[in-house]
């Protein structure tokens, strides 16, 4: 339970791809659920207690954004690895299956130690609400100890995410993937156990199924992934998906026997609605009319796809978002350099520029109004979470952030003049600014963004 | 003067392209001057003093760096619109003409009121002196008076720069362009004796030629400024160049007797080695080879190239990089949405990993070292201010960065290991640091960083 609120304040959030609703002056209420209960524009501020009354919130608190500030809802990173955190910038310009065995397995391999586990963990969960990441989907470690601790610390600090062991029997080093295949199936059930028990209602924290990618998975645990999917109808499943083409070959190498992707995936019961498809780099026409006809989700790393992993491409988002395949952003903290989601909308625009002069201009870079879409209701619906999060409609969850563009005090780079326009002040934010105009951070009404003097950043 | 000041602390320069010199016990010493006059490498901590005594600086503050920290040359920015800054991250998408007209005119005309010079001015340097560059290459208004008021200000808070009226007597509105070609190149007169009378050794700041580029100006225009190009040999000269197709067919129109930009800016006597050519996106083999040959500096501008000014393309910088021509970083603020030169590097290497494609693997993409090299010693070359600053070599310029790593109490990004080596610490840095990872910033040994309490974001 949390104390009912009221804001009145600047609002703007997505209703579609298409519909960015700007509200200069919005009265939104949140109750003890953490449910908004009403959202009213055009209020004036001497008839909001009235209207309050009226409601039946009669002596709720009214808070007021000050100059500057406004309310969007809060950001969704579809696809993050929550053990890469320490190694966030690391191995540049390597191609994916050089940068998993040099940099990044040996450093996965220590969150076998709980105590590692726990402090990367915290610092990982803190430095992502810090900048406004109110639900992730997180990949774990193989460890099932490590991602029960990081599932119970994104409980304890209030961020709503999907937390996967991750599953990898093949194609790794010894000292770090699954002993068996029994094994990654039963450590995969004793987490999904786990968070049941610690979240009954998976208000916060939900389990997802997490095949690493088909190279680190064999037939025989990506068939037990896919009896345990077919078992479970709501539990999400996130996997890579044609993400580079040193990736791609490797795959196709493997499994001979499917021509595409999408064509294996779909075979281990692993693709529908409920799947989180990182980067989709190249995905040829019929896999696209798969997604499309399966209701898969894209998780868009724009930042990682351009810098580490090979190929250099990012996905074709226009053309996905053309057929009404759902589309949100991911980190991919740590392939992804930044862990800002603002960084991940910003990479997005220029990437769709590139695929624009690709296309001979067909596909259309993406707009800011588009890219934030991606980053609050595209993810929601991504992660299947649509119903309950990613924008202000009443009877949603109220995940959002206050965010502020005046302050020097706080260090705040993001420029605004007296005459600029809601509008205005709103796209300076998300091209110019950074967490530190994340002055508060709430998921399900509950305030939860830590202060720079506490974890996070004190390692 | 200043206090002569020894460092005993890691650090990392370029010696070249290819030579990033990382020393993890250096002992620096900087005297009144501010000029460095011994840079010794392997020091141990406990002989230091005795060194120094030996040195002739007896009783010398010696600043030993404590964990996480290290010391690199600052940053220099060779293209950077100091009128832009408050209209930062604006225009998204838009192409270059278009943008001018809609944005950056009726913005850059507002610097006709010396108040508003003033107090943007003011928070541009603290802004950029905040994110570590400590020479920038500034294009102001076409406004006199504003101009020499941003002279003043880098002068008053020790920001080393080239400031230059910009030319513009055609093709810009009514009530945003120099009255007349007479009036123009006498606004410049002025600006370039009130540059010299305030900073008469040109220590710090330093005029510099800048028309706009060809399509703002005309011939007349064009040759009264090679006229002082020729009168003054060592005045700078920087001007936009081959930015996008949208301008390329423009200037073509515009002077159909040049084959190429470089005919025509070689043709006013404005193409040489004092020359910043801002952008360079699309170079013929020809445009390629007179850069070469004339000794021309390219200012790399890949964030405005992949978002703002259209083509969508960055500079072909492994292949100036081949031919040995010289590349530095330009954040082209505001164009580009970020100010900052660490944006500007880790955008490098993204744009570079397009090329990498388009080339069809010729041309290797750039790595950290590479980019930081551009960012230090190939920006002092761009901006011929590599006898004087641009790495720490004995002879030069104090210009230098304390980068810090750890500590939460400022927000610190970046998470730092004990296992880490200094060259993880330093690639963690340039991946995923910020502003707040930037400690101390000195000019010629000047402390200049200014505090979030004053200055630069108290708007």
């Amino acid at each position: 339970m949390v104390q009912p609120t009221a804001f009145l304040a600047p609002i703007i959030h997505s209703l579609s791809i298409s519909e960015l609703e700007i509200l200069p002056c919005a009265l939104l209420v949140v109750n003890g659920e953490g449910k908004i209960t009403s959202l009213l524009k055009d209020v004036n501020p001497n008839e909001a207690r009235h209207i309050l009354d009226r409601l039946n919130f009669p002596g709720i608190k009214i808070n007021v954004l000050g100059p500057g500030r406004f309310l969007i809802p809060g950001f969704i990173d579809t696809h993050n690895h929550a053990p890469q955190w320490a190694q966030r910038g690391l191995g540049q310009g390597m191609h994916i299956l050089d940068w998993l065995d040099t940099i990044t397995f040996p450093n996965e391999a220590r969150f076998q130690d709980p105590a590692c586990a726990r402090r990367i963990y915290a610092s990982c969960v803190d430095g992502f609400l810090r900048q406004g990441v109110t639900t992730a989907s997180y990949y774990g470690s193989v460890h099932g100890e490590a991602t029960r601790i990081l599932a119970d610390i994104c409980l304890e600090k209030g961020q709503r995410a999907l937390v996967g062991k991750c599953n990898m029997s093949r194609n790794a080093p010894d000292f770090y993937r699954d002993a068996s295949v029994e094994q990654s199936l039963r450590v995969t059930e004793e987490c999904i156990a786990h968070i049941r028990s610690a979240d009954p209602g998976g208000q916060l924290v939900r389990p997802v199924l997490t095949p690493r990618f088909a190279i680190s998975c064999d037939d025989e645990l990506l068939r037990g992934l896919g009896r345990i999917a077919a078992r479970e109808p709501d539990l999400p499943i996130q996997t890579h998906f044609n993400e580079a083409e040193q990736e791609m070959q490797a795959t196709r190498g493997l499994f001979p026997q499917f021509d595409s992707e999408a064509d294996l995936y779909e075979h281990f019961g692993l693709l529908g609605p409920r799947s989180i498809l990182a980067h989709c780099c190249y995905v040829t026409e019929y896999e696209m009319e798969r997604l499309r006809a399966l209701g898969c989700g894209v998780a868009h790393c724009p930042v990682s796809n351009m810098t580490v992993g090979g190929g250099f491409m990012a996905a074709p988002v226009r053309e996905f978002l053309r057929r009404g395949i759902k589309v949100g952003l991911g980190t991919d903290s740590g392939g992804g350099f930044s862990s800002s989601i603002l960084d991940a909308m910003r990479q997005a625009m220029i990437a769709s520029h590139a695929r624009e002069v690709m296309s001979k201009g067909q596909d259309k870079g993406l707009r800011i109004a588009e890219v934030f879409c991606l980053a609050t209701l595209g993810g929601a619906q991504v992660c299947s979470l649509e119903d309950g999060v990613g924008n202000f409609v009443v009877g949603k969850d109220f995940d959002a952030l206050v965010v502020g563009t005046q302050g020097g005090d706080q260090g705040i780079m993001t420029m605004v003049e007296e005459h600029d326009s809601l509008e205005t002040v709103f796209e300076k934010f998300v091209m110019t600014g950074d967490d530190r105009n994340i002055l508060e951070v709430y998921v399900q009404g509950r305030l939860v963004k830590p202060s720079c003097d506490e974890g996070a950043v004190k390692h």
